[in-house]
């Protein structure tokens, strides 16, 4: 297990034909299935590592679970290879007492209620439903020119992407500035999973007056995860979707786009988003 | 139905005090839920269009049919929203006589088998006994010049994208360099899944001879798709994963990464990519 990179020989060609062969290093990737209570609940292609943590941040952000406490145990299974040796791809958590299992099939139930069909609003309501935190009303306030140095703490935290490239990254960061953690992972959501759960495990849930940074673009399912863990704003490098932008306005979330360089778009929750308090004396807040 | 892109206010602040708002247009997201014979088999969030191709694709991805002839019938039902419009996000596929209907849980009978747990090898023994069509002895060559152009013919047909900077891009390709089809999607895999499912329907699956080319990261669901589709040369601007290059060389795909420029990484299936016939008489063909 924990196998986070493999290498692999590659032949590099250019187009003025050019042929050379050398080793290259690529990001791990392994089926990860998450069990609860025995039965299994969902299969992630994902990096090893860090396999509690993502765990956690998935039932949390599904609203499965809502604090530490909510897990007893999580062990991994005696899933063996052909050789007989534990793969250490297979994770169950038992629930405390008291804590209902979730129904199989997280996902279809999440998109997806009786009353209207399958649509952007029913997606949006059943969040509603789940939400266990609101970050709605939490106070918190960034400066632009704070934010837009996050990318670059964020890269500088990638250890496995810089010999590889291939890695998603998701971060959290307090409002002052200050890396909380960085986890990767070649999917989107795990590594914003792994980086939740450490945040539940180490106590920080509801995670108030935090920022999650993610590398690439801003989906449904990050603002989700987002909501779920109660972060109050939400910032990618890369564009956010229509369903995003609607979830973040609902639940309060400031979704902020296309961080890069030295501007970025806000889409929702732009109060958030201010000038520091030496400039601001002078400057309007904005809408 | 058919909102691929959608207009919202955006407030743009730079670091230098600037704020102002304008219009932005988004990637349209949205959740479909693909229903085989009236029972649901996935709920996948996309950008509205081509739907038709993309349940298509996903269904010869997943190894449920092989041929358009499995598939007698796809329509809409009759899923509406909270104004009783039809919400055109659930689609159901009658499959023809005689084509088994799949397990509900797709994903998660791809990567487990009960004889040897869960762990990449797995994932690649079940696509084995999925695959219908071998790319492993499709003798396509390509120049490394010619594939060096496939990433701006991508990106000069994603017409959404250069709108919005949010949708992922797939394109089928033959190998004198003609793009048979571009698709667009919040998502990747179903960008792949609507161009495979538009070749399926044009009668053009087994897709031997042709390159995939895809905008992002090749990971071992990519690998897959073009496996399950019989292409023998999946591209990728970035990375791929640990998995993807052990699944193409398994599965006989060359596996071309980081595909940017004028240079490109060749990870398996090395004797497809060769120079052009010209130059290619005065020099070797690499191993």
């Amino acid at each position: 297990m924990g196998r986070v990179t493999v290498r692999r020989p590659v032949l590099r060609v250019s187009t003025d034909g050019t042929r050379h062969q050398r080793p290259d290093t690529l990001a791990a990737e392994e089926p990860l299935e998450i069990r609860v209570g025995g039965r299994a609940l969902a299969v992630t292609m994902r990096t090893p590592g860090h396999d509690v943590e993502l765990a956690h941040g998935f039932l949390l952000t599904e609203g499965v679970i809502g604090k530490p406490d909510d897990v007893r145990t999580a062990r991994y299974c005696d899933s063996v290879d052909g050789d007989g040796r534990n793969t250490y791809n297979v994770l169950d958590l038992e629930l405390a007492e008291g804590v209902p299992a979730p129904e199989t099939g997280v996902e279809r139930n999440f998109y997806t209620t009786s009353s209207c069909g399958v649509c952007g609003k029913a997606a949006l309501d059943a969040v509603r439903l789940r939400t266990r935190f609101s970050p709605a009303d939490d106070p918190m306030e960034v400066a632009p020119e704070l934010l837009a140095t996050f990318p670059d703490t964020l890269r500088d935290r990638q250890r496995v992407f810089s010999s590889t490239g291939g890695l998603h990254a998701a971060g959290l960061f307090t409002s002052d500035g200050s890396a909380l953690v960085v986890r990767e992972d070649v999917g989107r959501h795990n590594a914003v999973d792994k980086a939740v759960g450490w945040a539940l495990l180490a106590g920080l849930v509801p995670l108030a007056g935090t920022v999650l940074m993610v590398s690439g673009r801003a989906s449904f399912e990050l603002v989700q995860k987002a909501a779920m863990a109660g972060i109050p704003l939400l910032a990618a490098v890369s564009a956010p979707s229509s369903l995003a932008v609607d979830l973040a306005e609902e639940q309060g979330v400031t979704l902020v786009g296309f961080l890069r360089g030295d501007s970025m778009n806000v889409y929702t929750g732009t109060s958030r988003v201010v000038r520091s308090p030496i400039q601001s004396s002078t400057a309007g807040q904005g809408p």
